[in-house]
């Protein structure tokens, strides 16, 4: 394989730690505080972990630690979507291992959780692991979406835990994937096994956050190459002054990813997901919402602009949830009764009988090719798959039909002719910024110190994120605090809740403030391509998200 | 307007000049070598520009230059789309202008050609160009597409020549509008007017260059942008080892882009429109070259990839092109009869009887999608929209239908699911790479050196590319040189070449000897983000392009 000039000089960059974890490995220590709680639904949680609920938070500290440099196995494991970033995780134990004790060993589980259910791994070794040091991707062990639930699950990650003669097994994954890591070290407990299980905090979508746990690694350097692509856009729309840019941005559940986007971009308008589960807001509300940034623009003859749209909207806006349930009621009794009807008119017609009012008005408004994608993109089980749904192309039909009748009433003189966007698997893989190869990398030697100290069912924390990274904070969290029920699939299940945009939290509101003016006025803010070199402002900068949060 | 710290970053980099631009203004002179010749169709060539075929090449070296220190007021034009280095083009002229003379003046026309026209302008100022040194977009002055033709058009141009006392105009364009500046050269020149007018080769899209122009600026900068997004893009489909991306690139007649992205990442399959169109290869013979790939693939368990496509692909298929043809002048003909019949499968059996055998299988055969953009999206003349046809999409369709049929025969046994892409305005106003923020300030800086030296049409060339910058080696070159006589519209043009993919040249070798390993194996480079700083391999080096046309 060849390699990329830049991929050769990212192997010389050697990760920055916090002071605490640079210092001789004898003298890391753990200090221990009160015992904690779950966010909610405490005796639910205790009953369901008996042994690992209610631990204290670990600091790292300077002390003595005589169990450092035993000699450990420790499994790892990448689970579900990429996150730039996973391999500095991965570099980082193996590093804290080897410094800790030189025959220790990292065995990495290939193709994620299912790796380890069915035995399948690799030593890493200073030559693996050399070639993947500050490289984007998962492409190290692979990952994969296998979750370990069942019995039969738990059994195998036993087997194999005992078979390997496993200290510990660290996963990296989201939220999910570190509820999995919390029920499997409870079960590695009451089994009486000695393999530990840490978690990691991954994902870009930013979504599993807390107090304890100020970003989750990928984050910065995703929306970092997303506000790279939509300031190029943005630029490019200013100059050319004729196109609408409709762009999705990936991120399904939390809109944090647009939101840090707006903040970078300052785009014209900038949807979020949560905004409109919380105020109710109709699809009708948001083509006026995004008209009227239109109608203002094109009185002062800007007849371009710049729309950002979270890949999940259309899951939040009340009435497009209402169509999709009654689509996917009707399809789950009379699916096939649909698929025999040939024409789209004829289907048209045959739905018109068995959607509600309400629904019925709203699908026979969509654009054709949306309401097709509606009808014809189903899963297995016949469920509409909301994510195949071209929602930056829905806007732009419906914003088209109001411009229409604006332009009846005289009130919009303009031309619009837009275009759509789609970003989300160019920023997975990238190579991690300054930041993210810092955090991931103490992550990582953080999950050593953990392990090394005996923990189980803890998450990796670094905290105090803004400050340099001498002056992060290491340490550990029990996984059970993040914890709360929630209804999954029609039962009561524990689940780390996940962290989605505060409508009165300051980087929405910094949104909120701007945004009446970024509506009309041309604002835009160019945050150019990620730089890994050159002056600190440029290179080392985290999120305006990480920044206002911490303000 | 609030300023990345990227972009305030970027005001301060000095772009780098020929060591000849860099010394005192005085010493800078000219030479001549011998009168030249068209490429082609010299005669008639000779006899539409009476006054300026045939001039030397000047090259500038050391030397007294008296007229150097004159005031002089020069007009600039941004013509067509965005390319990145554009605003350091007339940094280049504006600081060269002001370096003869202090009260020299550079007038920026507004919007493009247009703002010639209508005497729309602004004096650039330091605080002008100072808030866009060193960043992308056309945005200081704007660009447009109206092209100075009719004898109306040169009648105004040459108003405001008049009125505003110019001694030279710019143009800053692609071969269209470099073709545009000769013929103002010679109309100003007949009509005695001293307004000189010079050319600068922009273009991203690769194909203005040759033996004098080593590259057209912006070039280098959006082809590494795709390729920082088709490598990330690379790896994260190595990483989750289950889609097939299918990634259209910007670019209607030359597949340079592609090309130059096809060398910087190695993907599985890049398709090139010039190798298509010279070997007459047919839509069936590009899917089954994809799927080739994908069964090799597939037998090695790899059911994930990344293919190349260039934007215009399709007109370069002989049965697609025979197809579209054939639309259009039934469309021309009978065009209202086909709108009036509402439903597609009406509209299918229509065009049924119209079409030529061979077409109407062709059209039937596409998918359905891809068959109602070829009708729906017509142009105001009823043609097709071929820039509007989804290829990406086409192909998908058409593989899926291809590996389908493949199954059932037992030589494919793989999983294929495809995503789609088109990357072209993330790159056109990005920030400028190095190598064109050095280029364009030189190929400015170079324009003035003509200007001030009394030259009119021709084009400021910089040559010696992939040299330190030091040693580039500036000049001028006559347009009607770079010219010959095509037919457009019925009759006889003088038009600049366009420089289309050779398919004996290096940068095409060097994909075709490697392109069977990358077809079946994972080689993918993964170049990152384009590095303003840093280790000089990683932010200064030029496109491999160019690096292959000079070995």
């Amino acid at each position: 394989m060849e390699i990329s000039a830049l991929q050769r000089e990212r192997y010389k960059y050697q990760p920055k730690l916090p002071a605490i974890l640079s210092q001789s490995i004898e003298d890391v220590a753990l200090s221990f505080g009160k015992p904690t709680k779950s966010i909610a639904d405490s005796d639910a949680l205790a009953e369901l972990f008996k042994l690992s609920y209610g631990k204290p938070i670990a600091s790292i500290v300077k002390g003595k630690n005589e169990k450092i440099n035993q000699p450990l196995i420790v499994g790892v494991i990448l689970s579900g979507g990429q996150a730039p970033g996973g391999h500095n995780v991965i570099a980082g134990i193996y590093d804290g291992l080897k410094k800790g004790n030189k025959s220790s060993v990292l065995l990495g589980f290939l193709g994620g959780p299912g790796g380890m259910l069915e035995d399948r791994a690799v030593e890493i070794t200073d030559t693996i692991i050399d070639e993947y040091r500050n490289t984007g991707g998962f492409d190290i062990i692979g990952s994969g979406r296998t979750k370990i639930e069942t019995p039969e699950q738990f059994a195998a990650a036993l087997t194999t835990a005992k078979k390997r003669n496993l200290d510990a097994v660290v996963v990296i994954g989201g939220d999910d994937s570190n509820t999995n890591a919390a029920l499997l070290a409870e079960y590695f407990t009451a089994q009486n096994l000695k393999t530990r299980v840490i978690g990691c905090p991954k994902t870009i979508d930013g979504d599993l956050k807390n107090e304890y746990i100020e970003a989750s690694f990928g984050f910065d350097t995703a929306a970092k190459t997303y506000s790279e692509l939509i300031g190029n856009i943005e630029r490019d729309a200013a100059s050319a002054r004729k196109y609408w840019h409709f762009i999705k941005l990936m991120g399904r559940s939390a809109s944090h990813i647009t939101l840090e986007c707006g903040l970078q971009t300052r785009p014209n308008v900038c949807l979020i997901s949560e905004e409109v589960e919380a105020k109710n807001i109709s699809m009708v509300q948001i083509v006026e919402q995004i008209c009227s940034s239109i109608v203002k623009r094109a009185a002062n003859k800007d007849n371009f602009g710049v729309v950002l749209i979270p890949e999940g909207l259309i899951e939040f806006v009340p009435e497009m949830k209402k169509l999709i349930e009654e689509l996917n009621d009707i399809m789950a009794d009379h699916g096939d009764e649909l698929t025999e009807k040939t024409g789209f008119a004829d289907q048209i017609s045959w739905l018109n009988s068995r959607l509600s009012g309400e629904s019925n008005t709203l699908f026979t408004a969509l654009p054709p090719e949306i309401a097709r994608q509606l009808l014809a993109d189903r899963d297995p089980h016949g469920n509409v798959q909301v994510s195949r749904i071209d929602t930056e192309k829905l806007l732009i039909g419906m914003v088209e039909e109001k411009l229409k009748e604006l332009k009846k009433t005289g009130m919009y003189n303009g031309k619009f002719s837009a275009l759509a966007h789609f970003f989300g698997y160019e920023g997975r893989s990238a190579f991690p910024s300054n930041f993210d190869a810092d955090y991931c990398y103490s992550l990582g030697f953080t999950a050593f110190v953990l392990i090394a100290s005996g923990l189980t069912g803890y998450i990796s924390s670094v905290r105090n994120l803004t400050a340099p990274a001498d002056k992060w904070t290491p340490g550990g969290i029990p996984l059970t605090m993040m914890m709360n029920m929630e209804r999954r699939h029609g039962s009561a299940k524990p689940v780390i809740k996940k962290a989605l945009v505060e409508l009165e939290g300051k980087p929405f509101k910094a949104l909120a403030e701007n945004r009446e003016k970024w509506a009309e006025n041309t604002c835009y803010r160019f945050p150019g391509a990620i730089q890994y070199y050159g002056p600190s402002d440029v290179c080392d900068q985290p999120t305006k998200t990480l920044i206002l949060e911490h303000s």
